[in-house]
């Protein structure tokens, strides 16, 4: 508890002065002010974060959590269970999406294993298992509050560890049979949606399926009754660890001044969850796309992002987050690298 | 107009066959099936684009059409007329959002002199002016049909060239003061819209300015009589010397099997005039961003295509397409870096 309560408290304000001589020079470059729109307003959000007018973002981690769920049981994905110790495999072997599309941008990948049913022995596999799987959440606790608080702080770790060894800049991502469904749990409990609204098909349920997944949800709240107003309560009951791993990447990142970036539905809960814990740590979220999942933008209104990317993708590992590193990369190329006006002898409007 | 009409001849279908065969590859990749979204989707249209599984966009240009306007003069535009000329050599000069984001895609930048009222004598300033800006179409004719076919030729010209010199990727981009206007007309012509769901703030207009925008545009349609049927007289009468270029530069990549990246408003009223010279053009055009001016996503549903970016920028210069590059490179990584389920030993749902 002790790291995870320190963590919290070093997550400070972003720098105002930086982000206020940010804002001039955008309005002083060649363009219609503002006519760069969202960009502009990332170039701010990012020197703000580092606290310096032209951050360099020149290593970029991409962190996967893995981890297994109780859930899982209820026939709540279209995937058998052991498809998440499979992939993670895929990983090692650098077959999967995420292994492609992290190359593509230039970031390194981590994957934890954060509480897998399986242990894999190998040494690319950070192997921070917290136990073999949630437990069922329809009967009871997916997990109890300290082990959620354990895997808070292992997310914080890696954070850490990836920083020390000089990321400037984190996404993330996740891989885990089931993990939809307590995604959706946790915007279920944090909002007045219906589940109606909320659910959606994960990797690929029919009509039957995601009536079973909605009853499931249904039924894991009513056993467990979290209390809204206690994101570890949430977490601890109708979470997941690499929820709670992915949580903790976010509050670590944002103790060292790095940004990260948020991916589907599973990381956006856990944004949810972690801002509940620090208020402070949506500024340092970065949006990336909007997936399929309903649930998904949703979320993202309660954070106070907007996604703009829009490729109805739905595969999870981080594919979206990694597929706005682009545009972290343009926003500071603008700010940094455009002529102003009085420099081309340009005439403003 | 031979070279116009032997451009729209040689415009083919795409290859059916390759496409499937990049559907079912993509199909059995360790990922749910579809999971990937629209990117899945780029990548098989890239493939049947170029007849190749795994096609190579190493050589990626960027054109970008410089013109003036006539009816500049009747206020449309937040910046003065003089602003056309100041920007392009701001392009010479690398100072622009587009030497920027094109250098952070890694597109070569080409800037071509359709049009403009002035002249500038630099060797890297492609010259193929057609006259000194269009004339104000609030009295007449934008331009002749003459003038118009040359306009779409020097386009074909420009793409065929950088294809002939190595480029398999090209993306498309405008300079011209008050060219949301004419843009805005094609919309109008070419839909039942009414000009109040179309007409933007383009640079940014007042609303007092928007209001005059509108005016002139019905003013224009009025005085013009432009035949929606035909897309040379539309062009003639209320169109852009860029925008022709523009409609050009889609003709001539789609005549060599060159996809070819669309960016904001003025872009697609391009491509609607050249999609309706050839309806075969529509299967080559990939769509960017969405922008913030009204009328553009109308466009894109006319044309069958959906923006997979959203930035709310209204720039111009092509910055919405350069950067949906790293996605046409995604797509095909994806398509032939990933293992499929046999290789990986992963479980199919």
């Amino acid at each position: 508890m002790e790291l995870l309560e320190r963590t919290i408290a070093e997550i400070g304000e972003l720098d105002q002065s930086i982000m206020e001589q940010a804002k001039v020079r955008l309005d002083n470059l060649t363009k219609p002010v503002g006519s760069l729109g969202d960009l502009e307003k990332l170039a701010i959000k990012l020197a703000g974060i580092r606290g310096e007018l032209y951050p360099d973002f020149n290593q970029k981690v991409h962190i996967v959590m893995a981890g297994d769920h109780g859930v899982a049981g209820e026939g709540v994905s279209a995937f058998p269970q052991e498809v998440t110790t499979q992939m993670v495999h895929n990983f090692i072997n650098n077959g999967a999406a995420i292994n492609v599309l992290a190359a593509e941008v230039g970031a390194e990948l981590r994957v934890v294993d954060i509480g897998m049913i399986d242990t894999i022995d190998d040494q690319t596999l950070i192997q921070k298992k917290i136990k073999n799987g949630t437990d069922n959440m329809v009967y009871g606790p997916a997990m109890t509050e300290i082990e959620a608080v354990r895997a808070l702080e292992v997310g914080i770790e890696v954070a850490h560890k990836a920083i020390d060894e000089g990321a400037n800049l984190i996404s993330t991502g996740e891989v885990g049979i089931g993990n939809t469904t307590p995604s959706s749990a946790i915007l279920a409990v944090l909002s007045d949606l219906d589940l109606k609204e909320i659910v959606g098909i994960g990797t690929g349920l029919d009509s039957k399926g995601l009536n079973n997944k909605i009853n499931t949800i249904e039924k894991a709240i009513k056993t467990n009754t979290p209390d809204p107003q206690n994101a570890l309560d949430i977490l601890a009951k109708v979470g997941g660890l690499e929820i709670a791993g992915m949580a903790g990447v976010m509050l670590g990142a944002a103790s060292r001044n790095t940004p990260v970036i948020l991916d589907g539905l599973i990381s956006t809960a856990a944004a949810l969850i972690a801002s509940q814990l620090s208020p402070e740590l949506r500024d340092y979220l970065i949006p990336s796309h909007k997936s399929s999942e309903p649930g998904h933008i949703k979320i993202y209104e309660k954070l106070g992002l907007e996604p703009f990317i829009d490729l109805k993708m739905r595969l999870g590992e981080g594919t979206g987050a990694v597929l706005a590193i682009p545009f972290v990369e343009a926003s500071i190329s603008i700010l940094k690298n455009m002529a102003t006006f009085e420099e081309a002898g340009v005439s403003q409007g």
